[in-house]
Order: C-alpha cells, then structure tokens, then sequence
C-alpha cells in the first residue's frame, strides 16, 4: 500500500495533491524570475521575459508560451491594483511520484505571487554591510533555478554577522556576485564602474544590464574585470543591483568601513540616473495592462 | 492586495495553504533520504539516519529530533505493510513567504512516502547502459540537499542517449559519481575494488559503504582513488552502488562495452555478497517495528 506522511499524518499516496509530488520541491526542478512595478509600470518586463524563455530552454521546460505568461503577469498585476509591486513566479516541470527522470508529456507548474515591493528608502540612504561567504553554487549560475539552497545558507551566514548580503566568493579568490544581488564596485579615480563579466558563474542580472545603461553617457566608465575582496574592500564605492530595491550602497564590507563608511558620491549619482531611466522607460511605453 | 496565481487561477495571498510557500520548493531548502527494506526489514536504518543528522546540521535546521523521525519510518513502514518497500523522506526549513533569510522560530516541514521497492532483477542479470555528464552540482554534494537539478539534466541526458545513468565528470576530468548512484570499478588482474574517495565532491553513499563491507574478507582489495571515464571504460567491471537497488552492473559506458558487454563475474559476487549481508543484518537485528 503506498502511503504518505505529512507532519505526522499518515494519508494514502494517491490521495497527495500535485503541490506535494511537485519536482519543484523533490528537485527544485523549475525556473524562476522577480520583478518589480515603478508607479504602476512594471520595469524591464521584456528583459524579464526573455531571461526566463532562456532559463526555460536551458533546462528543457517547453511550455507555456511566454506570451501566456506575459498575460498572467499582467492579468495579476492589473487585479492587484500595486502602483509599487513585487512579481515572483517559478514554473517546475510538474507534479509526479518522484523519480529523477521525468514523464514524457508531464505538465509544468505554473505559480506567482504579488505584494508590494519592500520599501528600500532607508538602504539607499544608509547603505548595508556585506560579508563574504564561499561560493557552492552549482556550475550554471546563468540559469536562475530553484536550486537556491547555497544562496540560502549564505545568506544565513550573512545575518549571523549583521549584514545584509553576502558576497560569494569562488575557489579562485574571486568575486562572483551576491547571494541574491549583482556587486558593483567604482573606481573614483580612473571613473571606473566595475563588474564582473557575465558567465556561467553569474546570473545575467537585469538591474546590472541596467546600471550599465545608466552609467552609459556618463563619465563613469563601465569595466567588466573580476575583483578579489581585497580589491574591493580598498575601493571607493560598492553597490549591490537586485530587481526589488535597483541600486543599494554598500558600507561596510567583512566588517571594514568603504572610505567615511557613508553611501558614495557617485553610487548615489548612479541612483539618481537609475530613477530617471525608470522615469523615462514609462513615459515610452505603452500601457502596462 | 497579496494575491497568488496557481496555473490560472487568481487565490488571495493569505488563502495559500503551507505546501504553496514551502522553502523547499522557493530554494531546495531541505534535506533527504531514501531506505528500502528487503522481506520486512528496513536495510541500514541508523546509518541513513546518522547521515541525515549530518544533512540537517550542515544546513543548520535543528528539528524534529532523530528519534522523532525514527518512529515516523517506523509507523509508517508497519501500517503499509510492504516487505520490499522503498520509503522516501525529505525535511525542509518551513513554510513562509518568499525571503532568502529565514524567519527565527519557523516550523520544518516533515514529508515522506512509501511504496514498493523497485524491481531489479532485470537490471541485475543483464546489466545497465550509461553515458557521461558534466558534473554541474553545488560544492557540498556531500550534503544531501533538494537541489538536484543538476542531477535530473543529467539523467534526462543519460534517458535521451538509450542509457539508465548519467555518470558525472568533474572538470578535472574526472569521474565523481553517478547522478543518483555511487560508482564503482574492478582491475580483475589486481583483485581491486575501485571507488572515487569520500569529500565534498560526492555523497557519503551507505549502500558504497556496505558494498565496501561486502567486499572484505574476500580477495577484492578497496582501492579509493580517482578514475576518468578512459580509465573506467578500459577496466574489466563497472557497477552502480544505490539503495533502492544495491549493485547494478555497468554493461556500456558512453556506448563502449566494458569487456563482453554482460555483467561481470566479480560484479555478480559482490551481488551476492551484499544479498549474504543483508540476510546477516536481519538475523541480529531487534525488531524493526
């Protein structure tokens, strides 16, 4: 007879609904995107849409269209009624009795959420510390997976320590970026805006495509070369990029203060072009829904 | 207002039940086991059990204690009544929304199934085919985490290539392990065992412990060392170590025979023995429920 636990209820095995026999919990099988809203805007959606078709592709999930999903972002967006909100859906290969091989033909699993984005007034303002923590992801950080336990148990480490973030560091001694967040680092001297090059080793950030965008016509220039802790914790300004709060200055790092331990000149220029790009994306397109 | 999407369909935010805000579905927030017993007997009970202690220390989560869970396996494997059962267990960090940082004081979620064990009888007398895969997981595969997407892209690689196993390749060019398995090899002129050695790089597997206990007191000397997939399809044996079905044979490796193309004499002994050491275990044991 097969059966089931959950907590201490024992039920029959062909009584479990799909949320219990989902890849997406035996495997953390499924893709995953964030976005937020400016104003009743939702920012970078496309970008969005299109890191997600390739996360999809890249771990052979082959349905919905993205147009059906576009439709349920906007269908949710324009009930939840949010001028300033936070969008996080996934997508798992769907919901059968565990076995590492798929089914053929097996349905996925869509699922979203939406609630207002949190309010990062006070981390813009003030900054956050960081800390670093060595970096065990898996070898295809391009593709932004389910599989999200490293950046957790980092991310613990970082809140033992006070901190806001960690920031992971590989086996070469190198940067890669944050447990949930793209690092940035500036050069006020040569002006230089530095970042890692994308890679298997990175997400392709969409705030960090971005944050180039907004340094573009500047006189930062935007350098994309790997940083060891070392090098950054002597710079003069750290940020971190993440969908949820754009651009937030970094202030301390492994406990060291960055220059007078207060948010940078330019990273608070950046900021501001950040805001005006926004800004200027709304008034260009079309309605949102 | 928080609203959530299932598929279609629009829920208020706060009418998700737990199973929809389960870490171990947002991150693979958790840790697993699978037992199987053999005519009534759960194999190696307390030695998966200690591994998974081991499991939920590394990812800090504290509890229920592992006399709790005990009693769980054991009450469920009395009421399914199966002597062949395959029983499946996962533990994650809890229930609630979406945060990479866990909330202090939060519930884990306990979950597990039970059926029969598969049939491997087939699979033993006439052996498996496998094929190679980059080994893409996470840095603590000695952790035996939800995060095995990297293992399933595997497997769904081995089943498009007609083979039953992915055999992972680290980028040292090195074998480390199957994507669900323990890999061995024999050298039948040198009488050895070969296994890769434990780390961080592969899962302290019981049933290669017990294939290793198997071994000893016969003329197979264990050998730990590292083997590339040239190493492995020139020598003269090749198995799979995994609970539910203890020794596989290795027929074809990246769709090269290994010797004769059927399982080989040294692999069909240890089969034997291990069955032998089964048998033992019973006998001595109390009990089991």
């Amino acid at each position: 007879m097969n059966l089931a636990m959950i907590g201490d209820r024992i039920v029959e095995g062909n009584q479990l609904g799909p949320e219990y026999l989902d890849r997406g919990l035996y495997f953390g099988d499924g893709v995953y995107e964030v976005l937020r809203s400016y104003q009743g805007r939702i920012f970078a959606l496309e970008d969005h849409l299109a890191r997600f078709a390739r996360s999809m592709h890249e771990v052979g999930i082959h349905e919905p269209d993205i147009g059906q999903i576009r439709q349920r972002i906007l269908r949710i967006f324009g009930q939840a009624g949010l001028p300033n909100a936070k969008i996080y859906f996934h997508l798992t290969r769907g919901s059968e009795p565990r076995n590492h091989t798929p089914r053929k033909g097996l349905l996925p699993n869509f699922f979203m959420t939406i609630g207002p984005a949190p309010d990062s007034t006070k981390d813009k303002a003030q900054g956050v510390a960081v800390s670093t923590f060595p970096d065990w992801r898996w070898k295809r950080c391009d593709i932004k997976s389910l599989n999200l336990l490293p950046n957790v148990l980092a991310r613990m480490d970082a809140e033992k320590k006070g901190c806001a973030e960690a920031i992971l560091v590989n086996e070469a001694g190198e940067i890669t970026e944050g447990s949930g967040s793209a690092f940035f680092a500036i050069d006020a001297k040569r002006n230089e805006l530095i970042t890692r090059p994308l890679g298997h080793e990175i997400l392709p950030s969409i705030t960090r495509q971005h944050v180039i965008r907004a340094a573009q016509g500047s006189d930062l220039k935007v350098v994309e070369r790997t940083l060891t802790p070392a090098d950054a914790a002597g710079l003069d300004e750290l940020f971190l990029a993440v969908t949820t709060k754009d651009i937030v200055p970094v202030i301390r790092f492994d406990g060291q203060h960055i220059r007078d331990g207060k948010p940078g000149f330019l990273t608070k220029f950046l900021i501001d072009r950040f805001a005006a790009l926004v800004c200027q994306d709304e008034k260009t397109k079309t309605p949102a829904s």
